[in-house]
Formats: C-alpha cells, structure tokens, sequence
C-alpha cells in the first residue's frame, strides 16, 4: 500500500528487459547511439512532427529547466500555476539554469492555470519598460500537480493568450500519459496542435528507471539546447541505457498501457474511497488524487502500514486529531487490486 | 577492436545484476532508499573516512563541477592542468555551476600538474588586490586525460602548494579505480592522506552504467552540495538505480578487478604496440596510451576496422600521409585478449 | 510642478560644490582616496557603529542586489513587500547578482510588510527540504514605495520574526532619510538597533547626483562585498566624485535638512489636495502620496503642465473619463512653495 | 608628479563646467533627458553611423562586461590579449555578465594580439563539438594596456579572421581617444569600418569624471543590452549626469584634444627619460610607457617624491636592487610639463 509517488514503484519489465539488451558490446555514447536515432524516430512519429528535436536526460527538473532556459531570456519573467513543480518543487533549478528569470505564479485550480488569471497578468505586464522583467515563456503541468488535466482545448486557451504576446509555450509532461490517457486525445493535440512549443515528456514517473524526453517542435533551438545540456552536466557518455529505456517505453504505445493502468487503478481507489464515506479534494482525472480526513483518522491508516503524504507539504498530523488536513495518494502502472482493496478497506475502518 | 573510449564499452554483468535486483517493489527516493546508506557505509570503509559526505549523480561533468562550485567562490580562479577535462570538456559546465569561476591552467606533463608551475602562478595570484579573481580551488585528474597517474607523494607535494594559500583540493577520480590500481596505494593515501578534500569518484568509465560519486572528506558543505545537485537538476527520483550499481560496484573490490582487467589489457596493448614497432607517447600507467604513427597507417588500421580517436581533436586524417599524428587508445575491462592480439597484428601491418 | 520622482529634481548646491571642490589635482582612486575615508568615519559616527564596513555604488539597484546578493546564497528565497522595487522596479537585478535566488512577496499595507504574512511564510517554508528553496534574507523598504514609514518598532517587528530562523535582514533605503525624519529617531534605532544588519543608504533621490552607500553593520562580509561590487561594474576609478557627494550630504546633517524640506513639501501638498477635495490612498508619512481623481481631471491637470505618474504603472488615461485612477505626486528637497500652490490651484479646478 | 594611472587625475575643466550647467532644475531621467539625445546624435556623427546604438555607464568593467554579454553566449569562449584588462582586472565580471563564458587568451605583443596566434586558436576551435565552450567574440584593446596602439589595418587584419567565422568583434576603448589621436585616423576607420561591431568608448581614463560609452553599430541588440544594463544596476536614474558629461567630452573635439595633450605629456616624457638613458620597453605610441631600471633606482625616485607602479602588479621593490624591473608610466591630460622636466630630472638622478 504504496501511494506515496509514482516514482516510489519500480521500472517496467520492458524497460528492465530494454536496459539489459542493450549491454550488449561497444557503441558510440552521447546520443549518437543506434538506440537514439529509433528514438527520435518514435517520438516524431507518435507526435505527427517529423522535424522535432528529441533529447534525452535523466530528470525532470533537468527537462524543465533546460528547456525554459532554451526558450526564456534571463530577464524574462516565467508564467506557471501557483502549484507548479518548477516553483515548489526543483529548489530554484529553472532560476539556475535561465541566469535569474522570474517565475510568476498564476491563480489556477485544481493546478490548471485560468485564462483570465494569465491575461490579466499578462496585459498587466510590460515588454517595453526596461524597469521590469519582461514577459517570458508559459510554462504549464499536464497532468497537474494537484491531477487535474488539461484538454487540447483547455491547453490552447491558454497558449492562444501567450502566443499574442509571441511567447514560448512548454508543457511539464512529468505525467504526460496520464494526461493524454485522461483526455483521449492524440498526443499532437495536446502539444503542437494546441500551441504548445516545447514539452518534457515524463518516462520515470509512469515505469522507466530515469529518463525523460524533450522535444521541441520546431527544432530551430536544438543546438542551443544541446549545448545547454551539456554545461548542465546532463548529456550521458553511456547514453545507450537512457534511449534503451525510452525506446523500450515507446513501443507499442507501452507508455500509454502504463498509464491506463495507472490512471485505471486511480479511478478504481478513488471510487473505493468515495463509498468509504470520504471526501475528495480535486477529483481523479488521472493517477493521483486528494482526500480530507480528520487527522485520527489518517494517523490510523497510516500506522496500519499504507504510504502517503499529507498535503501540502506543510501539514502535519500535529494538532488536533479532529481537524481535517488534504492527504495526496498516487496510484502507478504497478499498482495492483489488491493494493487498492486493502486500502479502501483500511479506510472504511 | 573498439579504442575509442571506456565509455563505449558494456557495464559489468554485477551491476547489471544489482540493477535488475533493486527493480523490486516500492521503495523511498532521492537517496533516501536502503541502497544509498549502504553505498555511503562502503565508501567511508574503502576510504577510512567515516565522517565522509557521499553522494552520487549520474555524469562526471556535473560530478565535477557540482564539487568544484561548492568549493569555490564565484569571483575565484580554478588552478586545473592545461590538458584538463574541466578546461576543455565540459563545455563550461564549471563556469556555470560556479556563477562564472575563471579556470587557470597550469603547465603539465602527461597531463600532471607540475608543482613549480601551480607555484609560481598561486604566487602571482592575489587574494587582496579587488581587481582580479581571488585564489580558489585546486583541481587536479587522476589517472589524467593523458593517461598518467599521479602517486600520493605526487598529490601531495600539489595540495602542499595549494593549502599554503588555505585552497580546497578537489580530484577529478573519473578514472580513480584506475589509478588506485596503477598507484598500489589505499584508497585514502591517494586522496584525503594526501590533502584532497573532495573527489569525483567514478564508475561510468569503469563498469557502470551511469553512476559517479562525489565524496567530501570533511562534511561541512554537505547540505550546500545536496542543494546545488538538486538546483542543477541531478537529484534522482529512482536514485536507487545510481545507487544500485554503485553498491554492486563496491561490493567485494569489484572496482579494483575491472580496473586491473582494463589496465593488464592496457599494459599489453601497450607493450604489442611498441613490440610491432610504433612510438607510445606518454607511457602507459593506467588504461590508456597514445601512439604516433603516420596518416596513412592510422588510415589503414582504421580501415580495418579499428576504432580509436586521433588526440588531440583537432588532429585529423587530412594532411600528408606521412606525417605523423597521435592516436589515442583506450582499453577498460571488458577488453578482450583476443580484440588486443587482433589490434596489435593490425598495427604490424 | 513636476512630481514625477525625486529622482527628476537637480543636486543640491552643497553637493555641487563638492563635486567641483574635489576636481582637484591627483589621489589614488577605487574608494582609496582621503575623502572616502571621511565618508566612512562619518557614517560610522552617525550609525553609532564604529566598525561597520561602508561602501559606495553609484544606483539603488546595484546597493540593494549586491548587499542581497552577499547576504542571500543562490538557492534561498528572499522575502520582499509585495510592492518591492527589488521584485517590481530592477528587472531581476537581484536575481542576477544572487545567481537565481527567489524573490518572495509577502502581503503589505501601504507597502509595510504584514508581521503576521510574514510569519505565516516562513513557517510554510522549509529549511531541510532540499526540493525547495531555502529561507533566505528578509528585505523591507523603508520609506516604502507608498509612501508609508516603519518605525523602529515596526522594523523590529519584522526583523525579529527573520532572527527567530537566522535570517539577515536588509533595508532598502532610497529614501531613509525621508524614513528617518518622519519617524523622528536616530539612524541606529531605525537600523541595526532595530535588527537591520545591511542598509542601502540612498543619497541620490534626496539630493545627490548619484551616489548611495551600503552599510554592513557587521563588517564580516566586507570584502565578499568589495569583490561582488568590483565583478559588477561597480566600484568607480575616479571614485573620489562618489565620495564627495557622500560626504557632503551627510556633512552638517544636510542629508536630513534635504528630507526634511522634501517631507514639509509633502504634508502641505497632501493637506492642500485634500481641502480641494481629493482622495489621498496611502497618507503622506514621507516625501510621497497617492491620490484617486477621475481620469478627466487627470487629464486637465496634466495638460495643465503639471508632472506625475499615474500607478500602478499599468493605470493609463484611456477609458471611462468618470472613473477614478490613482496617481502618484513625489516631492523632493527642492520642491518650491510657489510649485504646491499652483499645483492645488491646478487640482481645485 | 603623478603617473600612476591615467585616472588619478582630475576632470577636465569643460567636463566639470557641463555637470554643474546641467544641474538645472527638473528633466526626466534614465536616458529620457535631452543630453542623451544630443549625445547619441554627437557619437552618430563622430562615426559616421547615423544608426548606432548609443550607451552610458559609469565604469569601464561595466562597459566591456555588458557589451561582450550581449555579444557572446554563456557557452562561449571570447578571445581576448593575453594581458587584457578582461582578464586580468575586471575580478571575473566578463564572466559574471555573460552567465560564464570563458576568456580565452591569445598571444601578443605590447599588448596587440598576434594574428596568426588568433587563427591558429580559431582552427583550434569548435562549433559543432557539444563538449568544448563554442566560438564566441572576439575582445581587442586600443590602445592596448601595454600602451601600444592598432592601426585600422592591424584592427582589420583580426576581424577579418574572427568574421571568417562569424564572430562579433568588440574594442575595448577605454584609451579610444588616445589611439585615434595616435593612429590619425578617424573614429569611423578604427571601428566599424575595420569590422568592430561595438566599442566601449572611455571617458574617464582622458578628462571625464565617470562616463563611459558603448556603441552598436548595428543597433540590432540595443534592447538586449538596455535590459542586461538595467538589470545590472548600470542604468542610473539621474543620467542628466552622464550625458552631460559625454556631451561635453564631444563637443568641439574636447576628446582629441584632450587626447592629444596626454599623448605629447608621454612622448615628451619617453624622450627625456631615454635621453636619461633609461630603456623603454614598449614604446610610447599612446600616453603610457614601460622603462626598466634597478630596483634601486626606482627606491630613489619614488623616494623622492614621484608615483608610478611597477609592472606587472606582481613585481617588487624588494629583491636584488641592482636587479632591473619594469615600471609602468601614465601621463593624462592635465600632465604638465614642469612635472614631466622634474621627472626626467628625477630620473637622471
């Protein structure tokens, strides 16, 4: 009864299997691999963009913050939710790697930003007053950090807003197939078909060991990022066990069954929870989901053996035991029934 | 026949093995998992250094450059050898870590620091005078880039210079087994007995699939190391895949048999090569060597099917067939007997 | 009339004079010339701190982020007024110069940070997290960008909060004389008796052509100081035309008989504004006020020949003639009295 | 008799009399006044660019630093003499501005870089190698910090080879006035038409008090550089006080004459002092100069009275006094000729 993270379970055995095919003798290194170019290929296919840059590395923060880095201007001013991973989350790595861009945070719910939040912001900001930062790349979360997702048409109200303002728009992907699970669309209708520019596309969180894509539609900025990734300490010599994992994820959509289960085993647990009398914060639209209870009661499940946080990171089961405090249970491609019917059964009480 | 690089060759089957072993069930993250204590509690025996900070990320680049930020100011200069890995390849990857650091570099032969070098530039160097960079840190490669190995005694009569000016000394260990091996010295003698206050502790080029540690005798940067690899971007998630293979690498002196196997092969190459007639240039003390030979015989050996590179880069195959160039030769443990008797009947011609 | 900023008005005849008294012969340069040496005695003598370390730049922008940047590591959240010139008026020159620290704005009044916002902060934050960035400097401004003033009591309010987690507290001020005199204390109280450890002194807004001092009441960090200012750009060759200024503003207390005009300046205009019937916002504690009109009397004060600026900065004179907009009316030293009352002749219609 | 640099000296009567004449009641500020205009539209015409780009800074390091940023990315290496006052006096701020790229330097004589050295460098280069720092600018000094000075054909004969590679070519002109006046030529045959894309243009090193141009010839990055000149705190709010000196500095060719005066203070000076029979070391083509003597000697002189610094910084006094070190000799353009007479003088013992 592990719900702490989807990164908590472990590697796909595809993936595992993947990695130890290919140690397999000498092979160039840094991306110049055979298993790359299959790489590259796949994800142009499966993305409908057959000019897009495709780089590998092996964490998402690296993939957020190069990429913003690729697409910001030092003294340019970042657009994310109020709930956004790159705020909260990366201890100031895409600050680090833009050389001190801002980022500002946009009213959002349940994670997903509002348009009129982000106009509003915008018209307010400035691109001729050199006093201030100026406006910069959108970034948002799909899935959300709070598990919302966004539609293509969710995801282009907003770009539409940014693109007036010709800024760049990148998608954190870290769970971009459960997104795109949730939302039955094609994964070029929730990127470049809906303004989006540059997304991190997530494999370690939905059943690779550690490794993560990014791809840039146009791929006009792609030495500019290579060069980027390099100085970050991110471009591997044995590169071949990242594109053996990525490889291994793409093919024959195992990324998309990986996530179905995921976001299958979430919907199952929430609805479990919801007949277990509890009280949903966000909804389940992918793997993760929220649930208040009173502090007795998540001391309880707890000490019975399950893993989770309390959320946000801030709460505590100190205080009063009847007070109710948010609880963030993530469901992964592992997750199993019987995982889910023990907790339910747990919670029931 | 592949020379090119250690890198370009497989990863050990134990790691492999200790890989697919900890794709087990859920398990705590960013080093937190079992592994990781286990890995910490290797390394401070191998090094006799129980108070030893240990961490890993999953490039030498941002090994390096992670340690030498965290041991350097902004406005310092870094003393590293002119033929350095910091200096030329990674791509400004320590000027970015560090906030802009200037690498200084210091006269070499076979790629080691010459003492009287570092001295005379730390003399003329300045830590009072605003109007340049201060004295910062020492860094110093072994086995170097070159493929000579420093001795103790050697590491010390450099650090000696630099802690005279109070400097931390940091060592760039991508190839530490391997110099360890040539040395026949504890592990501690060649670092911290003989004033190294931080190493870059490799495993990629020798056996490994992506994994190197950085190790600070003295813990006190501990936590700001731990936030500059997180702002960076090289905290794993699934950090139990780093510290998998670096437990399995540790694990009954493994390290030390793969770098004796690539240093033998190394040795015999070495001594094939010179006994067909051709002209070694810096000697062989670990798992690499450096031949002369004409254009047109490099020309034929890699025709043939050998893979190696011509050093320095900008050396190339265009020019006057006979003119010599130098050719680097790399072997790690996997090289076999046979890819070494094959090479050698090549070079004879 | 021109109330646009006390940065529009001229230098005050004593620092003119200066300026040419010291145009004269040869000295050493670089803040080694006599005249620095009085500044720095005399700043000591007025802070009643005879060790604090005293340097001069040439903007507010590079006192306030180079004293944060010396105060605030690079992965640290730097917590500001919500109306910051650090966060609204520097284009991220403190991001810059902290190498990508995060500014954090906390909920103020008239500028003046909430004591209970900023609590609440600071226990969300975290200092053990290596996810996020970590408590960092607190910097308030004082006389805020309203106008307001912090008594003592009020900095200690703040500071005391900061201390409870060892936080350095800085204080913008541009406008600390005009603080100073509103508030009627001495320069210790409203500084480091009051838990400030580094101030920006501003001159060039109270009669200066452009010179502002940094204090650090504890002088540990001075020379880190010195080699941030020099790495900037900002330490002057000729520096004796900076310390000129400098000394003579503070020479005879003319820096406070400065506010002090500017401050009288302002209270009569703000009592004039208002007996002809218009709405102050932010009250006229220092040298600045804020008053709502309807766009159309806007218009036809400001075709009138008068100067200011409508605020926030997004305030424009398109839209509903009727409906009200603030402006912003800055007084400075050399405000006339023939100025304000033409100016409330203008504003009564 | 003071030679130690050229900017011990006072401002030039002309200069101090625009300061106060500007100090005249209310103007907008940060460039907005119209000095800046008449100073662009000087500097425009002075080079026959009437499209130039035109800036003011306080400080060489400030010029140079935000010039080459916006000239060169972070990953590049700018290639600079091998005794440039980038390197070697501005504390890292090349690197600090530019996020970290690395100066590169290249071999020359009295101070001019060596073209065949620049080329052979160049070839030496990468652009298409992700692991080595990219080719960046191209950085020379006129006249140089060893007071030699380049012709526009000499100038020509490096920017043609960094063009060859697309390289943006900067002057560090802190003594421009003194090279032109030197060279005989005009500011247009020095810069843009010897293929120099943007200059630092000094006037504090020749009778200003603390101003300093810069100039894009095409102006295509002026907004980049305004934002990087902001966000560096280099954008000073009373700018009437820089513009009003540049105006000044350029009416009526005050610059040139100014110029001259201090390059004739020098020739007269080098002839005494060889006539003394003192061995000059790099000739006097600009206002500064180079004489070995015993160290004796120098005790004497500077004994009696004189000021100069031995050069570089690391020589002595201390040591052998029959040994010979270098001084280095500085005239400006208030040197006098009684001084220089009392000086040879001196210097004849």
């Amino acid at each position: 009864m592990w719900f702490t993270s989807d990164n908590a379970g472990p590697a796909a055995p595809e993936v595992m299997d993947a990695l130890n095919a290919c140690n397999n003798g000498y092979t160039s290194g840094y991306g110049a691999e055979e298993g790359m170019a299959r790489v590259t290929a796949r994800i142009r296919d499966i993305f409908e963009s057959p000019e897009a840059a495709v780089y590998l590395v092996s964490t998402g923060t690296a993939a957020n913050s190069i990429a913003l880095a690729t697409y910001s201007a030092p003294w340019s001013s970042i657009y994310c939710s109020d709930d956004a991973h790159v705020e909260w989350d990366e201890c100031g790595a895409p600050e680090f790697f833009t050389g001190g861009a801002k980022l500002v945070t946009v009213d959002a719910k349940d994670g997903k930003m509002k348009p009129a939040a982000l106009s509003q912001i915008l018209e307010n900001g400035t691109q001729s007053d050199v006093h201030q930062t100026q406006r910069g790349a959108l970034t948002i979360t799909n899935a959300t950090e709070l598990g919302a997702v966004y539609t293509p048409k969710e995801v282009e109200a907003l770009t539409q807003i940014a693109k007036a303002y010709d800024l760049p728009c990148h998608m954190d992907g870290a769970r971009f197939a459960n997104a795109v699970v949730s939302a039955n669309c094609t994964p070029a209708e929730m990127t470049w078909k809906s303004g989006i520019d540059v997304l991190s596309f997530g494999g370690t969180k939905n059943g690779c060991a550690g490794v993560e894509a990014v791809v840039m539609f146009d791929p006009e900025k792609a030495w500019e990022f290579e060069l980027r990734r390099k100085r970050g300490g991110h471009l591997l010599s044995k590169h071949r066990y990242l594109s053996a994992q990525m490889d291994a994820y793409l093919k024959d959509d195992l990324w998309l069954s990986l996530a179905k289960s995921a976001n299958t085993a979430a919907a199952t647990l929430h609805a479990g929870l919801k007949s277990a009398g509890k009280t949903s914060v966000h909804g389940h639209a992918a793997n993760m989901m929220f649930f208040r209870m009173k502090r007795a009661e998540h001391q309880r499940i707890l000490d019975a053996g399950a893993h989770y946080y309390l959320w946000p990171h801030t709460a505590t089961l100190d205080g009063d035991p009847d007070e109710e405090v948010t609880c963030r249970i993530v469901c992964n491609w592992s997750t199993r029934t019987d995982e889910i019917s023990a907790f339910v059964q747990l919670a029931r009480g």
